[in-house]
């Protein structure tokens, strides 16, 4: 939609008058909503019980029942709330960016929502990254602490916890792009700033 | 030095043309830069060994050396990477706004500013909170991973680790700070486009 500058726009509703870049960002606002919101549950119902025989008196085996929760792992816990924020950050955002439109001060809400995204990637990042090295502590163990890994006894436990590190790394790498985004937009506003409806 | 629209600035040489916030984000450019980097080489140096006494045949104790060192913990060697990196950036930002000024696209340079510097904060974010957690589990140990604390034993390696975690927190707060006062800038820069120098 080329106009001139001066030239008013001719809105026939606002879901037409929405730039194509708009509907882009929108849509990976989306996924990367679903993503930290898929990180969040997976993570907050991982859970896994194990009988472990650890001993046996006469032919009557010893048993200990063991169970693995996220909650056992401070950087886990961090994980569910990092990514539980930024779910709702993310929700907030698409509201925001489909009501907002009515709204006045266009670049002061760019610059908001340029700030908030960075703060939440900031936050998702430190999530993340903290879960996948205690995660890699969990696989392989660390010789020199003398931390046995515990993955080989608590496979569905660990297999459930990758996933989620994997849907919050998607996320990550989908805000960051947002981030991008939301500052060249941040850029590009003020070039459109008399011409375009949003 | 407030110009009105269309009046040209008198410059008397470079130093007294830069705004005063220009000197703010200098200023804690440089701070930061100094926190990453000592970050860095805090980590990087971080080693303790002790001997430890494990048995005694006759009189004669045995004594094991062990050492602990930094790049023991994936998490600690990511962490060396992260501030290293942010260092290196911190830096080279410093001799852009040190020297920038000079060039044209200042719009498409602040841009490129904040984009970098979010990236940077996703980083250092990264490497502090995983390193945090890591030292959390060196401090405290995870009694339902049956992973023992290690600090009681190499209590100068975990304090060392311990300066380099709050150099590199102090770090991603200023970076957090340098980002939203870019992004800011980003958004300021078009009102004042036509009549400040930088």
């Amino acid at each position: 939609m080329a106009l001139q500058s001066g030239e008013k726009p001719m809105f026939t509703g606002y879901i037409s008058s929405k730039p194509n870049s708009s509907w882009t960002l929108l849509g990976l606002r989306l996924v990367a909503f679903l993503a930290t919101a898929a990180a969040t549950l997976v993570m907050l119902l991982n859970k896994q019980t194990k009988t472990f025989v650890v001993a046996t008196i006469g032919t009557t085996p010893v048993n200990v029942t063991l169970t693995a929760k996220f909650h056992h792992t401070p950087a886990f816990v961090f994980f569910v709330i990092a990514n539980g924020v930024a779910s709702i950050h993310n929700l907030v955002m698409i509201m925001v960016d489909l009501l907002g439109s009515k709204l006045d001060y266009k670049d002061l809400r760019f610059a908001m929502i340029a700030i908030l995204d960075m703060v939440n990637v900031a936050l998702v990042s430190g999530g993340a990254t903290a879960a996948a090295f205690m995660a890699e502590l969990g696989k392989n163990g660390n010789s020199h602490a003398r931390w046995d890994k515990i993955c080989d006894k608590f496979g569905k436990f660990c297999d459930q916890g990758g996933g989620a590190l994997i849907a919050s790394f998607i996320a990550l790498a989908l805000m960051l792009l947002i981030s991008v985004m939301s500052i060249i937009k941040l850029l590009n506003s003020h070039k459109s700033h008399s011409v375009l409806p949003n």
